[in-house]
């Protein structure tokens, strides 16, 4: 049930984010519907296509339903320009749930530890990369700034309360924190991992 | 029976404007069948592996000669420059087979019509997006002009009419004639939807 | 057995051509695994996925692991600037090892000589091609060095060795030296198919 809610809840702050760069890049409503639906449920179909569990929003309406009504909800509100910092804080909060859901489900269909929390990076930051490769922006994961980090701690944060016994309540809450204000920490103070020091005189490969 | 000689078209239509993609690009004779195998059976193995079914071309050979083939055709004839045009026309009518052979198999699986329509739309536009991707060229699903709408109609008509009790020949002949109508109209007359208004004057996300 | 050695050889030196990408991009340790990771058991993860075999990776921690080691040990060892050779050697030798496990498995699963030598040609290809992608550097199946050629010859050939009744060393022996052979000519060479001619007077597609 806590999972549901989380899950639906997951989906459309991502659909949203979805749509707030489909807004961004001057789309139409399909293609509001289109980023909507790529973000809000590409992680967890990676993740279902991975551990072997039917995709989750195949066999029924609702979930398409949610990106649908939060891409006809962004269209409707006119903003002169959706200031790229809205499209961060709905991503953050989808980082930070999808982090928990995958890696719980993963866990439940018998996943080990170390590949389930992969499951829950891949729920969590793989939505968010498809948005920006259709949008045509320089994807996150390719800056120095934490966010695939925030994903990996919320994601081992479950793992490693729920191994140790902690109600799931607790550790769902947990994981979601850390992972959340990780990534709230990273947008809000511009905090980065080091980069591997190398001379930059020739050319990338 | 009906289905088989669709689907056998839609995969030798979408090769083919594969293949054109690589004439156009001036690849190489293993670049040719890359991009029509990729065009030709990329949109049916996304909608496979997210209903649960076997891949289609996986357990046999005809599907990979019929992008073969088409490889090779193309590269045999050498034309000066092969027109977008020509590309774009064998893209439309993959487009509307595939809207309906994406439904009808989403259905034949059990998955609801929201899902199976969104199967459609799927099968019909993500072997293109693979073939523009790969091309290295701005993907049509990133321009205001009809393209995904006319997958949506066309796999939509399908599942109203199929759910209406049509005969199955008939639901396939319209969803066909709706989708690739639709397409043909956007190529042939340039009609686009609207897009979302907002100022353009700071920099994109 | 010596499947199993081959198999996590070709996740080593995939994940190392991974992090060497990742070293050449100036990423941080995160993202080096993230590369090591996606380069290392992409491929397999594709295969897996369009044969219906269960992903080789999920339910164990062995993979990752040395996906994980690989990037640790690149980030570790402090290069003024990693060459591209060395990524390309690296590359060449997973090249050879996959375009034969990927084969074996997907014949191993029942699949037809033509789709196990593509599985195997998909093996070996797809996770440079996400590295490449990852890295935001063009993709060498876009230029007409022989790469995706050689995963051909490579598959081919032990696709034909093992149907003419050659015992399995033999076979995978045979297989990784012509792929890695005709790999290491085209790198040591600079060895390319011709290319379709035409005319490039108007703009792409």
């Amino acid at each position: 049930m806590l999972t549901t809610i989380l899950d639906m809840a997951g989906v459309a702050v991502f659909a949203i984010s979805g749509a707030l760069a489909a807004a961004r890049a001057g789309q139409t409503i399909v293609t509001f519907a289109l980023f909507a639906a790529v973000t809000g449920i590409g992680g967890g179909t990676l993740r279902d296509l991975l551990i072997g569990a039917p995709v989750f929003w195949v066999g029924r309406s609702d979930y398409l339903g949610v990106c649908l009504i939060a891409a006809a909800a962004v269209w409707l509100v006119k903003v002169e320009r959706w200031p790229l910092k809205t499209l961060l804080w709905f991503d953050a909060v989808g980082l930070g749930a999808y982090a928990v859901i995958g890696t719980s489900k993963a866990l439940a269909y018998g996943v080990p530890p170390l590949p389930a929390i992969v499951m829950g990076v891949l729920t969590a930051c793989f939505g968010g990369i498809l948005r920006d490769v259709l949008a045509g922006v320089p994807s996150v994961i390719l800056r120095p700034e934490i966010y695939v980090f925030a994903a990996v701690l919320g994601a081992s944060s479950f793992a490693l309360a729920s191994s140790v016994g902690a109600p799931t309540p607790v550790a769902t809450a947990l994981g979601f924190i850390i992972g959340f204000g990780v990534r709230a920490l990273a947008i809000a103070r511009g905090i980065s991992l080091p980069s591997y020091r190398q001379d930059d005189s020739d050319s990338a490969p």
